[in-house]
């Protein structure tokens, strides 16, 4: 991966300032809200079935993305992912799907097999539990967290991607991105990341940004993760916890230089 | 605009401890809770329609106030905000209406102009798009950030609250606060809060608390823009980003001095 | 009360990372799951009624704890709290409830009422007002903040806790946790606190992850009021205000040491 292509994307997005339409989770909507406005993206929260459709055509008509994430479902939001995806396959506007718990419950497993038959994401994020249970619907996990390595996942993963012919963005203390084909491994990223809650979604969520100012899904994925990791790595040398972790993460984003994504950038 | 009234309204709040009862959206209900109790306020979140009334019937005995904002409607929260601003309406109690994504989306606009046939609102607090969408339901925005300046709202301003007798709080790099007559314009605030998710939304939940305290909306509502744009201008000077402002705003609502205001209104 | 005690709570805490489900507001979910997360234990939200009772299970297969608090309840999500504590009494999950502004509507207190028909909590964590109104159903209160002194409601919580059967963790000034019969008292804490929106709240998810390391639900309980009180003096040490305080309180609860605990604990 390059530096310099990862850098074009960060201007490119704080000049152009995409749509971002979330149907995410309660826990993390105020914290990618505020990541997607820290990298320059505009965010819109909307979830009601009266609406979506209408929504995902505003962010189609300016070159957006639509990020769905089922970290706290139920039954109208999910009537309303359904609808949003399907009017964004038909748009053409591209869509993450971040499957939050996916082996935790039936109920979420099921609810991703069936958004998935609705519409194909550009791209799916996930933690290894997860990618392995949407893989495998006998695979049982515990929460929200992974309970497996993300090396574990890579395998999974690729067969994923390949499946459904869309790119799998595998996040865990090594990262992967893949379409079934070919992939990109980094490490970005800190420990103390993974005592906030919901940096995973908010990795979903600038996926959806990056997927707005490049075409190539892959490439989109793999920059999201590594600005993010980046963006951590930065944040946690000023950190003295996972609080201020938090607070400094967006700052980063903000601040975000060609120069630190050189000098820290360890993906291949 | 006196910096000194200002101020005793301040001292009033923190004296008083206003209930403020929010059926806001999720993004920023810990925002905005957040914010109130900075400021010296007493939020209350309650939105079933089952208790909405009994709520509202709580914070008008004590004299308090309602903050409606629509910014992730759906239907049982529209019902409620019905109930809520007519039992406000009959009982007296102040409510802030805040339009979010009013224009973006014909569910948003068409739910804001049956919110305002329930019940008049004394302070609408909206960005130049919500604002110009209002008076005009032909204006079509961009999601829920403005995609007009708000000197360029400042006509519509004033003819929205002409046309519904009510005070109309425009935000945006100048703030324009209109009873339709009279008006008062500020440039409190700072670029950088423009990262930040909610701000807008905090600024409806600061005009709820000074309308418990002062019965002019139309200096009620200046007073709550003014102390919003002056804490924000105090939190940037510290903030090394977006991340870092949002929590020194709400250290800056918490110390806000009268020598603080004094020398830094802005407003005429 | 025991300083090594606790702290051989804290450290089995970051050993196991228990699962603690909540099904808790809109207002703090983020705060709740950031404060679990920084503790050390592995918090999930998930409120639909098709799979609140398969999470119980995966939390109870672990080893974990139920919260649920009502803070910004509806009918479905008090649909779900009934299953959810039904399958937790049967699984042995322990329970924690927080009657968060029971006395203010009448619909927060029936559904209280209700919920303690249904399952019996280890823990019901909360304010004077509400403990005082859960005992008697003709206490108003105003709001979510407690209208009198915990002083004078610790004889309610002991009643309480002797007519319900489990242990009342009373939250204010003072600290008062009894089980009816025996009780502990504690002044850890920083008036500051009072200033940032959802520690009841996060009182409440922390007693639940006490409760998976520590069978005693008296001492669960008073053990996470002590360590909430304590990270708390910590980030006031360190906090301009309201906003950094809450941001230091997941840095303190993250870097808590044995020492810490020792020299401040005021408890008996």
């Amino acid at each position: 991966m390059n530096a310099e292509f990862i850098w074009n994307d960060v201007v490119a997005l704080r000049a152009k300032g995409p749509l971002v339409h979330n149907i995410t989770n309660y826990v993390v909507m105020n914290n990618t809200a505020n990541a997607l406005l820290a990298l320059g993206a505009s965010p819109v929260m909307a979830h009601a079935v009266e609406e979506v459709e209408e929504m995902v055509g505003v962010a189609a008509a300016v070159g957006g993305a639509l990020v769905v994430n089922i970290g706290t479902l139920s039954g109208l939001w999910i009537d309303a992912m359904h609808r949003a995806m399907a009017a964004a396959a038909k748009a053409g506007l591209p869509i993450v799907l971040d499957p939050v718990g996916a082996g935790a419950t039936a109920y979420r497993t099921q609810t991703c097999r069936a958004l998935l038959q609705t519409a194909r994401p550009a791209v799916i994020r996930g933690n290894a539990s997860e990618i392995m249970a949407l893989l495998d619907a006998s695979v049982q996990t515990k929460g929200v967290d992974s309970s497996a390595g993300s090396d574990a996942a890579a395998e999974p993963a690729r067969r994923l991607a390949s499946k459904l012919g869309c790119v799998v963005s595998l996040s865990g203390e090594t990262d992967f991105v893949t379409d079934g084909q070919a992939g990109h491994r980094g490490s970005n990223g800190h420990v103390l990341m993974t005592r906030v809650t919901g940096l995973g979604c908010t990795a979903s969520a600038l996926t959806g940004a990056f997927l707005a100012v490049r075409a190539d899904p892959l490439v989109a994925a793999a920059h999201a993760m590594a600005v993010l990791g980046i963006a951590g790595e930065l944040a946690a040398e000023k950190a003295e916890g996972p609080g201020t972790l938090q607070l400094h993460l967006y700052d980063a984003l903000y601040t975000l230089t060609r120069d630190e994504i050189e000098r820290r950038l360890r993906w291949t």
